[in-house]
Order: structure tokens, then sequence, then C-alpha cells
């Protein structure tokens, strides 16, 4: 999002920019076994991804703020919303974040979504993620070395939640390091974690993660439902290096929920994988800040606006979920493998196809029983 | 909306704009014979028509983007989003449009709600539209000659709708030829049409059509519902002149919607149309695009903000619709005339005044059988 | 609202301006007797309590314009949306403003939320207030004196209401006086009133008033619930006075609200008052606007920005609500006291903390009977 106008006051000392992306989306299912009625897996149809607007700005030294939303939904829902003081400790720069946030977990997650491989997170993200969702309102602080950062969230609840019951309290924490670092080849490794502390309010845990692309909403993988939680606490590992025009990425995700006593003191587990790798035909290096430990967009080396083509990357990725801890209920499982190729024109934007291969084994739902089919999606992107 | 700030980079390859459009109205009715229930059709009241923001901008030579919504219902909804890239094909200008995008669909439609002569636009538009209403999600090409211009646009869909069922895809196209042209006068012809799919998780086709303009929400001719719908089939013609400080149009638009066999087979059909005229008693001329065929804003000879007294503009419309295709099924059918004043200080914004007789004879609903009132509605509109 | 970036054209008539606020809230309440529930009044969280942005600008000479929305429930909602011209009238400025506009009606209601001494306004604006709402859609008027200011609106609904009723139409003005002036020094003196009309269509009249802060939605003061509101017609009066470093308020209200003949005749009548004081240990002077009658934001005598330590303010409240006007009926009574203490770094943001001893005597609702705990709350603010 910094393609947007930027405003700066004459001292300097205040900033103002508005920024923004556009992702539309298309998509279209065949070979599920659940094909022949109206609301089967077997659908196609479009929709609008994103549509975000960005306002940031610096309020005075060491003082920047953003408020960020989407209307893809044709409403508006609330992205980063933050007052972000920063200063020096022990020669290392931090950044506290006070507010909304997106948060700091997995590699995938971490990624902004203008600059992900792939149209969708892998399943280690979108899986192992708190019941208050992948932003939280409250507080997170940001270390940052040469080769490594550190992240620590307190969150309390989520924007727009209800006022008559307490809020949910989340910690949660990355780390990454860069063991290796020649020009743009690395090596990168990661490792994070969350305790989710649950209000007596919070009746159950329930996941449904979707499986063949976010558009079609009936291909998903199913956990089963676990009542009255009491606390969960999850980890991953990160693992990823760029070498040239190449780069890989393997993760690894496990959560563990437990229920109160009261209501029968039962537990449930599960985890996932995902390994990944793209190559530009280009040439290009992947884009990676070594910073915050996250993918970035690629630095496109002939540009159409230059008179190029542009450059082009090809990707694949394989990975799977399992939430079928216990024979004796009802936890789904799957995986899938994607094959992407991603035109980027310039730096301003890129259209990406993926072609997703997926099977899911649902014990609950409408769409019960060993399942596969194959999905084929594209999108058109600007960032301003 | 050219009147908010543009900011252009030093290049002159990107530029990024800001806009919008206030409309608040008032409205009030009396006459009917259903006035005396707290429901009844008598009533009165105001409501903030549209509150729209439109963020645009262009990325790179031939390339450009916007993202506009609309604050009116208290929340937001996407109106226009979409990418916008243009080339030139055997001398014509031809643009692109990827995303959301206002349908190119009858005269009153395809003109801006900040230039119509009415506060409302015609039967002819409102009612003969695709289920999924006036936006779609696709893509959308327009050709421009010197005196014409033609649009095809293939949409699935809409933005916001849900994802566990196929998207209607329609088809749509326009196109507008000046056989003559002289200055501002003109002589315009246009036609229009669209098909539209269903998908079999849409269960029916229902059309309420608002007669007494957009505030009242009880006065509209209703059509009778058919269930499962398989298809729709529409099109319509345009008349139009512009001569000297006098215009007129004359509209007509007929829609053919298709029952699935399984559901009977029957279809329904109903048509609308409408003739209008305006005139400048302070002698400027109706705005008007001949590059895509609409409307546009007058240009003010004597604006306030020069000392003048602005432009004054008188206009009428007759209009009827009719579902009554059907003697034994309950179709409605009514129409209308309008009277409407516009004062237009300047060239960023107007006053509008609309008095309008209405009649309708509905066979099904709250408000059944011949029922006419008398409602008087004003506007008052910024555009920035 | 001035700290975002202001575009001016190059003859000066026409400006556009972009601000916005962020209020970020931490809340915990202990000491209820209704603790032990997982929905009880001892609960804790965070809120964005408000998210917004501002856009406004002038078009013409003597004619701005306004929207303003809040993001804060993760939705948009709009907050000022007006079209304002001005004019002189027999030497006095004169401002009318035509569309959605924030109450003129209490001194704690009419000073902006970036300014109030406490984290929420008191008892007298928030429970007498009319049905509508503190917005209401109609056309304003504000004329200003030396020493004085008077407004008058007249409003019918609010944005975003049905329309297959009639709105309620709302008559309200405020006057404000400075008997006193010396410098910043000044005695204020207001009074205020509104008479509401009832549509048919408005089945009750029904007030909840938080008592410990905005998060918490339980602990709230209920009245009683009237059926078949007729009208209703309320007062208040205002007294401040602001030396040196200490500023002083105390406010009253009163409405009285009248039931239909044919649902019984009955009415419902309630009060509520505040005394509130504040004191900077840094000497700032209490902001206050001589011409609109409200607190300003106070000028900061040593900003950080500069090396300084920014404005300590200690403030405290009381505010007294019953509504129980009628021994048989179940319309409860509460009050509470606030110690707030309040850091302004700059002029662009504050922190905030409160601590509200409260009590509650409700006759209705899940938390009946006397009850009375003691919230704890915090406030992160920046404006731009």
């Amino acid at each position: 999002s910094d393609g947007g106008p930027k405003f700066v006051s004459a001292d300097g000392k205040r900033s103002f920019q508005i920024g923004g992306r556009l992702q539309f989306d298309a998509s279209t299912t065949s070979g599920s076994r659940y094909s022949d009625k109206s609301d089967g897996r077997d659908i196609s149809g479009t929709e609008a991804r994103r549509l975000r607007l960005d306002f940031k700005g610096k309020i005075a030294d060491h003082l920047h703020y953003r408020l960020q939303y989407d209307l893809a939904g044709n409403d508006a829902s609330v992205r980063a919303a933050y007052i972000e003081p920063d200063f020096e400790l022990a020669g290392h720069e931090v950044k506290l974040y006070f507010g909304n946030k997106y948060d700091d977990r997995t590699l995938s997650g971490a990624t902004s979504s203008n600059n992900t491989w792939f149209m969708d997170r892998n399943f280690v993200n979108n899986a192992v993620e708190p019941d208050r969702g992948p932003y939280g309102l409250g507080v997170k602080g940001k270390i940052y070395g040469h080769n490594w950062h550190y992240s620590l969230a307190v969150t309390s609840g989520a924007i727009g939640r209800s006022n008559d019951t307490s809020d949910n309290v989340t910690y949660m924490s990355r780390v990454h390091w860069n063991p290796w670092r020649r020009g743009p080849n690395m090596v990168h490794l990661g490792a994070w974690g969350f305790y989710e502390d649950f209000d007596r309010s919070d009746s159950a845990v329930y996941k449904r993660i979707r499986t063949a692309g976010h558009f079609n909403d009936n291909v998903r993988i199913r956990s089963r439902l676990l009542r009255d939680p009491s606390s969960s606490q999850a980890y991953g590992f990160e693992l990823a290096t760029s070498l040239g025009a190449f780069a890989a990425a393997a993760e690894y995700g496990h959560r563990h929920v437990d229920q109160r006593d009261s209501a029968g003191g039962e537990n449930m587990a599960y985890d996932a994988y995902s390994v990944e790798a793209g190559y530009f035909l280009t040439g290009e290096h992947h884009g990676y800040s070594h910073k915050n430990g996250v993918w970035k967009f690629p630095h496109v080396k002939n540009p159409v606006t230059g008179g190029g083509y542009g450059a082009f990357e090809i990707a694949t990725r394989y990975q799977a979920l399992s939430f079928n801890d216990q024979p004796n209920y009802p936890g789904g499982n799957g995986h899938s493998t994607t094959i992407g190729v991603n035109w980027y024109p310039a730096d301003w934007g890129r259209i990406m196809l993926n072609d997703i291969l997926w099977y899911t084994n649902n014990r609950s739902g409408d769409y019960k029983g060993p399942d596969h089919g194959n999905t084929v999606e594209a999108r058109l992107q600007v960032m301003f």
C-alpha cells in the first residue's frame, strides 16, 4: 500500500498517506461427488476478495497511526487500527502497537495478502489460529535485530464484539532468525505460539477450514465441536530459504484445546503442515523482509511500464490438515495440492492463477466421507 | 465527482483523486386511500439518499482503478470498484472494467444520479433490470466511436453475495448512436438488452417497484412471484433529443422470465415506458455526453459564485409499468406523472423539487386495488 | 480533527480536508453482587471506542460540506453528514446545516468526544435525549453573538431508518451566554430543550443508561417501558466556570413523555444531574469555545514534542439519574462518582484513566435491586 499519495508537513514531522488494494477473484470447482444439487460443491462464481482503504500517518516523531478497512463484504470491516509509538531499547528498535493489529503468526500469515505466493494462505495459518480470529485488540511489541525480530502480543477480544461478557485474553509470540544471509539469498527459521484463555461465556470451539480457495464455502475440512473450552495452546515452526530465483518454505502448526472440567474435561488436538516452493522464470528474487521475517512483493526487473514483459513465477504447495484426533469423534481431515502461476506486470499489481487438487474426508456436516475435486481460480490485484 | 482534490505524480504517470456526493431528500405523500394506519401510504420524512465517497486514480499509463462506496444506509455499501485498463483497437478507444460496475442499461440508468432530471430514475430502468441488481461483478468492455459507443458486459453475481452456490451469469449490451449533431444539439438513438442465466439456487423472481419516489417504501407496483426461474431476456430502446434549452427522451423496456420446466415451465413478461422533457428557463443546454450516450450536469451560465442566479430547469415525465400479463395471476400495474423544478446554483450542486401524481393497481400485498395519491419531494445535492 | 492534511485551491475558494480520531478503551469492573455468572456485571475487556474518518471541505464561499463516519463497531455508521451554508444576519454570523448533525444539547453533549473531561458524557446528556438518538436528519440553524450563541433544529428521523412509516419530528434548541469573560476565565450559562412528536408506529419509550462506562453493557439504569408514546418534552440548564487551571460545571435535565390516550394516557418523567470539576496540575486553562459554548482541547504548554512533560489534569464528577417517578412502576435509579486523571502529551492526543464508583437500583431486568461496584477504565486517544 505504498503507491498512494503521501503528504508530508513542511517540518517533516507529520505525514499522511492514503493507500489501498483491490483483489477480484473468479473460481470454478469440478469433480466433487456432491455435484448434483444447487448447493453442492461444484460451484462457480466471482467475488471481490479484498477492497481495502488504508489511512496512515505520523503525528509526531516516533508516533504513527493507522486505520484500514475492507469493503469486500459490501460493508466496512476494520483491519489494522492502531496507535504506534516506537523507541530504542539497548540499541534495538522497538515498536509498540496499541489497538487492532493482524497476528504475527506463521510465515504465511504474517505475509501480506498482497505478497503471498498463492491466492490463499496455508492451512497452518488458517486452522491454527485463536478463536478471536487473526486480528486482536490489545497491545503488541516488536523488537528488531539485524537478522531477527521478536514479537509479543496481549489481546483482549476483537473489534466489534458484544460487551456483555468479558473478552477472551490471548497471548501470542513469534520469533524469526536468519542464520544465513548473502544478498537476497537467505535461510529463515521461525517459531511462534499462543495461549488463549476462554471466557466462561465462550460456548464452543469449532473449526471449518476452506480447502478449495476462499470463494467456495462448501469445500471445507470440519473439526468436531468442543463445548465449554477453558483454554487453548498452540505452537508452530517455520523453515524457509530464498536462493536466486528459487524459494521454498515449510511450516507446521499444532493446537490443543482444553475443555472445562465441569463440561467433561476432555480436549481436542489438531495439526497442519504445508510445504511450498516458487521459482521466477524471469529471474527475480522472491521479495523478503529480513526485518520482519515475511515475504514481500518482488522487485520486477522488466516492468511493462518500461516496455518489458513483467515477471513470471511458478509455485506449488502441498498442505494437509487433520482434526481426526479421536476415532470416536467426528473430526475430519484433508489435504490439497496447488499449482500457481503469477504474472507481475510491475510493482503495483499481479494476476494469479491457481489450480487446486483437494481431498476432504469429513465426519460431520452435509458433505461426509471421502470427496475430492479440482478448483481453478484466478485473481486480479492492484495496490495503490 | 470531479470537484475533489486530484494529486498527480511528478512524471504525470500516476494520479489519485477523492470525490463524493451528498444528497438529502424530504418527502410527503397524501391522497392515498390507505392513509389511516400507522403503516399506510400517506407518510412523510427525510432520508440521506446518497452519501458517497469515491477514490480513484491512475497507476500507470492506460491503467486506472476506482473504489466508491455509499454510506446513506448508515453502513457502507460498495458502488464502483474496478481495475480499468484501456487501449486502442482499429483506431477506436477501448476501455475494460474488471470488478464491480454499474450497468450500461437504459438512458435514465446509465446517467449518473448527479445528473438525472428527476429525483429518481424511470420505471424502464428500475423495473427492467436483472435480479442481481444494477451492479454486477465481472468484466465489461466499452468501445467508442465519434458518435457512438458499444458496451458488452459479462457478470457473475454481485459483491457481497454468499459463496455457497454458483452465481447468476448475466450478459448485457448497450449501443448508442447520434445520427445528428450540431454543437450541443443532437438526436440520440439507443438500444440495450440482457440475458440472465439463473442458478438453480435462485428461488424466485419478484419485483416491487417504487412509484412515489425513493423515500416511500409503501407505494410500489408489485409483480407476481415466479418460482424457480431458469433465465430471463430483456431489451429496450431509447430516443432522445437536445435542442437549445429544450430536451426530451422516450424509453421502452421489456423483460421475459422463463420458469424451469420442473416447476411448471410458465413464464412472466412485463414492460415499461417513459416519456420526459426538460427546459432551461435560463437558456442552458442539457448536458450530454456524445461519448457515452448519457445526460451530464449542465454548464451553468450565471453561477451564484459569480454573482448570478444559477440555472433553472422545469421538467415533466409520464411513465407506466405493467406486470399484468396474465389475467389470472396477481401482477399489478401503475403509472405516474412527475413535474420537476431544478435550480443549479453552480456546477457543484442543485436543489430539486418533484411533484408526483401516481396510480397503482396491485393484485397482491397490503395495498390492493386501485389507489392514487400525490407525493411532493425535495432534494439538496452537492458534489465534491 | 484539524491535524489531517488540508488542500486549498489556488484561488482559495475551495478546500478539502481529511481528519480522524482513534480511541481505544480498556475496562474492568469489580464488586457487583452479580459477579458469579458468565454474564454478570464484573466483566473486563477492551473496545475500539471510536475509529472515525472525517471528510470535509469548502465548495464555494459560504458553502461547506462534511461527511464523517465511525468504524468502531466493525462496520461504518454515519456521524456528521451535512451541507453547510453560512451568511450574515443583522451583523450576526449564521450557519445552516442541512443533513445529519449531532445535537446541540447539554454542555457535556455538545462538547466533542475528543475534549470531554471524562471518558463518557454525563447522565444529563445520555438519558435526556430524544428517541431518535443524538443525531437527527433535518435542518439546524446557529446564530452567533460575541458572548452567546443560539441554535434551533428541526429534524425528521435519522439516517438509515426504515421508510415504511413516517419519521418522528423533533424540535430542539440551545442557548449559551457568557455573562463574564476575562481572557480564558469565564462564567457559562446555558439552557436547552426539545419537543418530540412520536409517529404512531413508534411503539414504546424505554431507556437503559450505561452507568459504569461504555464498555460494560450490563451496568445500566433502566427506565420502565411506556407504550404508544405521543410526545415528549425536555429541558435542561447548564452552569460552568473556568478560572485559571480550574474549571467546574453543573447540569440538570428533565424529560416528560406522554402516552397516547388510546393506550391509557399515562406519562413518564425522569431527571438527571451532574456536577464536575477539573484542575490542570501543569497550569493549563481548560479549553473552551466562547462561540459555541462547549469545552475544547487544552493548549498544552510543554508538549513532549518540544521536550516537555505534557499537561496533567485531575477531574471528578458526581452524577445521578432517577426513573423512579411512580412507586408502582418499575423505573430504576442510580448514581456514580468518577475520578479521572488525564495526560495530554501534546495537542494531538491524550491518555485517560477513570475510576467509577457506581450504584444502581433497578426494578426490572436481570440485575434487580441495589447493587454497587467499581469500574476502572483507560483510554488511548489520538486525533489527526
